[in-house]
């Protein structure tokens, strides 16, 4: 039975709260990085996060140390291959779509550091490629404050 | 004027010295991954951190971020682009050689995650594939307290 | 002193019969794969090329070898590393541009392969990320005959 | 029920003349890149392939194109994901063996370019990073006929 769109809907705002809830909260790592999650958007989900001190890779510089940014890019694209594996099992319970998360691994990476990482706050904005059955390939871009592109990335994930 | 084997090693342990205290441990974010050098080695630099409730990425099976390893290898390769920039300035005065290091870049980098991150502690070793006048190449292995290989990594750095 | 647009233009013309020439025509490797130029616009230039019995990889199926496809996605990063290095030329005697274009070589390249190489024609189209003076990134992207996207790459260029 | 080390090694041979046959002669773009099996070594199988004028990149230094790299390198790792499938599937009969290597594909792959590839003839080595029921990852080096190395690449693979 397909679902009304207003219960989807609804499905959506609890799914995000669980997803803030249970998956960025939780994940200790991800706290550090201070990732906060903006759009679960299936082709195009956004985070954010601020600079802060321990953040910083070059003190001279006060510019954000790349593993910060293969990191957040990483998570940006797992969000990807998770809102593609949702969208496939769509009307099925959030409890079962929440399982699923906790299965996406990452298989590869690759991230291109374009301008140095400098800003008050950054937005990561990530892209389905392809969401097959077993794999997810996405695409990501971090954008500083001044929405000057700073790095993109590309990777696969499973997701089954 | 070729220095003597003697001097040289006193300049390695000086450069180690040196790179510890001023690179290492005044980088914010290296700090928060526990990163500590066990060798500086031309052919095979290592690095070693221990694993920490913050650097957890999946909290239920206690597995390290995927941030964590791709932020631990692009160090390790940065510190072999290095350490190929220091083989070619042999001779110089430490004060250049450790300003050259802070002109080095990472240009992109792959992560192939391999096997999940579990473990008492890690590490990281990392091999030059090029050292050129522009651009070094590097190869990295993280490997865990069991000696698995938990992710290999290839990067390019601007070193000049 | 600057040149007027209606020269501009010519130089472009003029530059193109010579890359077409001297370059694609003459390279062995590209005959066999078929490439033409379609367009040398700096910020997305197309290339194309025909299915051909020779450049099949699974005659069961009928598609691209994949080896195919990362040869041209790096000609088309290439193409757009060198347009980034003319456009910072313009004004320049085109044998100056030219003379530039055998210097850019291929730091890395990486490709991620979305669908089957099917179809009776393929374009291949690339967008500068970063246009250094030392180094140059670049994305692709392989299109078939349908507008299905195949294929997408990234790629480092030295371009000095 | 288990085969003889005798009957084990009839199959190897009989599976290297299917492969050689079935799989690389009728491949078309293989056949255009020469390529010759060497080794079906689990561990590191290789392949070589002659300098050719059709493989030219650049025709004035005579270097082999990039596309021929990446194309060969692919083919190399594709070979290690199908041995390691081949492995898992020891006693199987030969036919569901060779079925299965039509099922390989390649996600994605990296590669790196360290030297200008000059040779009379070149030799591909690939070696198994991780063989799971899903995904194979694979490392692979070219090397020319001074034993020098022109290339590495990694690559990611569906198995099933």
């Amino acid at each position: 039975m397909k679902k009304t769109a207003e219960s989807a809907i609804a499905d959506e705002a609890e799914l995000l709260a669980i997803i803030r809830a249970s998956f960025f909260e939780r994940m200790p790592f991800n706290r550090i990085l201070g990732i906060e999650l903006l759009s679960l958007h299936h082709d195009r989900p956004e985070l954010r996060f601020d600079m802060r001190a321990e953040l910083v890779g070059n003190y001279v510089r006060n510019i954000l140390h790349g593993g910060v940014i293969s990191s957040v890019l990483d998570v940006t694209g797992g969000l990807v291959a998770f809102l593609g594996v949702q969208k496939k099992l769509q009307g099925k319970p959030v409890a079962e779509v929440v399982e699923r998360f906790s299965r996406i691994g990452t298989i590869d990476l690759r991230i291109d550091y374009l301008r140095p990482g400098t800003g008050a706050w950054f937005l990561a904005r990530g892209f389905p490629l392809r969401t097959g059955n077993k794999v997810a390939v996405t695409r990501m871009e971090l954008f500083n404050d001044q929405e000057a592109l700073i790095a993109v990335g590309t990777a696969a994930y499973t997701v089954s």
